[in-house]
């Protein structure tokens, strides 16, 4: 498959290079590992911090999410994994301001092993008290009684966008702690893949699909999915991840949501609009409010095709923050 | 190649009901006809019209650039194909604020018919003042001889954000006039195409180009290119491009210019920010100053492969304009 890179093992190197170059009022490198990025911006004393981060490839996640009213650091690992230890902890101690940091990524062995392994060494060098949400919102990686074993994928930047507003807002750090766990423990996403990608080092498929074939539940690294099936049209292929969302998480008539219905790559912001379309009228049916929707590329998997669907409930505490306004690079809210 | 959508008949209009529900706070359809969508907000008396449009399949572009700072309204052709006078006329009509409207569309035979067409209604009609901005930025697309012959591509953007600046900070419709003709001839592009898209109703690819092979200047319809070759490192490519764009437009070392790496559908934001890092490189070379950059997907032909780059120059006034916020449901800036 055909990329516009250079050396293939220099991909992220150079991708970093290139976004803090390209927004130097939002981000800027750490000298101490060239993998941390943290706000450009001046952080007030006493905010708690906010960092994320995982593997590259899902641009606009996760680096793509550091600024005002998000994380304020990023720790960048390589394309598909975790990022170490290292650039985790610089960044820790960068973006501390001494209310400890509020550590969000998804539920991968990786990820737990080195965000684990930084936020012992934060405690141990410098003192810094560190929290963790594990995202977990992939409904289809594991079944209901086994929540612990799930993915996290797209809904990863609603945990973000909650997480960061309640910082910014400038609640203490139990309650950014407890904002990102309710954001997690309030949405599901279901997915479905028709294309892969390639990794820049082997230019191979991650994973194959017939011409005419579909993969409900497919991850967003390309792990297998519930089931393979003859591609639907776009209304019933959005009906079938609704009905899973909600078999998952009850919902009644009344309640609001925030919806995401996200791009993985090579799909067309045509496609996501008419399957926005869909769950806008299945929400309707069932007296759900939409309260606000986000339509695009939020988290991909370099050039996948396919789209996920994500619903999260919102109290009235959780709808003050997805309407808190945002200002990053590569997303902004006003 | 597969597509989440329905009857591909439809795809234009489910997409367009999908993003008027996504964005209500932004957009609204007019009831005089369902392809004019205009700003959702009260727009003050007096103030000079943007009116932008062109065919469907370049999401974000065009529709996506309705709001605050931006267009007023917009008219929304099929794939690839400019809309007809009627959208165009009644967006005028409902974007009219006594001061004149102006038209800000893409060098192709269609669009100068039916947006010419309208113009003409307007003024019979409603006695609307129309100016007209024809975008031109494709250096590819013809010889700096025959300039009236090039196409319009991703730089439509960049007279988008200049003349919708100026119309909000309430600049009168000869200088909004002025600012979007300065904005077009100040700016060029080059873009080149890796792999095709296809036509929902068609389902075939728009061109075929072998596995390993690029073409430069690929028109964003599929139109030809220069040259066809083999596919270069992304550097190599990069420095092609600007080379071809320097020796269209001279620049001095000093000067200052807004850049846009545009994605073409599926080309990866990892990619775009790595060809990024080379302009900037170039352009430090050369001791141009980049004011301001966009990096992502800002003009698509549908799921194509491929990137383009385009340096608009700045004086004073244009560096202004692009500082300006914006708001629209697919592009806000702070």
């Amino acid at each position: 498959m055909k990329k516009l890179i250079n050396n293939p093992r220099y991909v992220v190197e150079e991708m970093i290079e290139g976004y803090v170059l390209a927004h130097p009022n939002h981000v800027r490198q750490l000298s101490e590992n060239a993998r941390s990025i943290v706000t450009a911006k001046e952080t007030r004393e006493g905010k708690v911090g906010v960092l994320i981060g995982g593997g590259s490839g899902h641009e606009p996640a996760f680096m793509g999410y550091v600024g005002d009213g998000m994380a304020d650091g990023v720790a960048v690992g390589n394309i598909f994994a975790s990022p170490p230890p290292d650039p985790i902890l610089e960044a820790t101690k960068v973006i501390d301001k001494g209310e400890g940091v509020v550590y969000i990524y998804g539920n991968y062995a990786g990820d737990l092993m080195n965000f684990s392994m930084a936020a012992e060494l934060a405690d141990l060098e410098s003192g810094i008290k560190v929290g963790s949400v594990i995202v977990t919102d992939d409904v289809a990686s594991a079944p209901k009684d086994e929540m612990e074993k799930r993915r996290g994928i797209a809904g990863e930047f609603f945990v973000t966008k909650a997480a960061g507003a309640a910082a910014d807002k400038g609640f203490g750090f139990d309650d950014v702690v407890r904002i990102a766990q309710k954001a997690n423990d309030s949405m599901r996403t279901m997915g479905v893949g028709l294309t892969p990608c390639s990794l820049p080092q082997t230019g191979k498929p991650s994973f194959e699909l017939e011409e005419n074939e579909m993969e409900i539940g497919l991850g967003h690294h390309g792990e297998p999915g519930l089931e393979k099936g003859e591609l639907q049209p776009a209304d019933q292929v959005v009906d079938r991840l609704v009905r899973d969302i909600f078999a998952d998480m009850p919902i009644e008539s009344g309640e609001k949501v925030a919806v995401l219905v996200n791009g993985l790559g090579s799909t067309t912001r045509m496609e996501l609009y008419i399957m926005f379309r869909r769950v806008k009228h299945l929400l309707n049916e069932k007296g759900i409010v939409i309260h606000r929707s986000y339509v695009g590329d939020y988290s991909t998997s370099l050039e996948m095709g396919g789209a996920s669907i994500t619903i999260m409930k919102l109290d009235d505490e959780l709808a003050e923050l997805v309407d808190h306004p945002a200002d990053c690079a590569m997303y902004t809210q006003k």
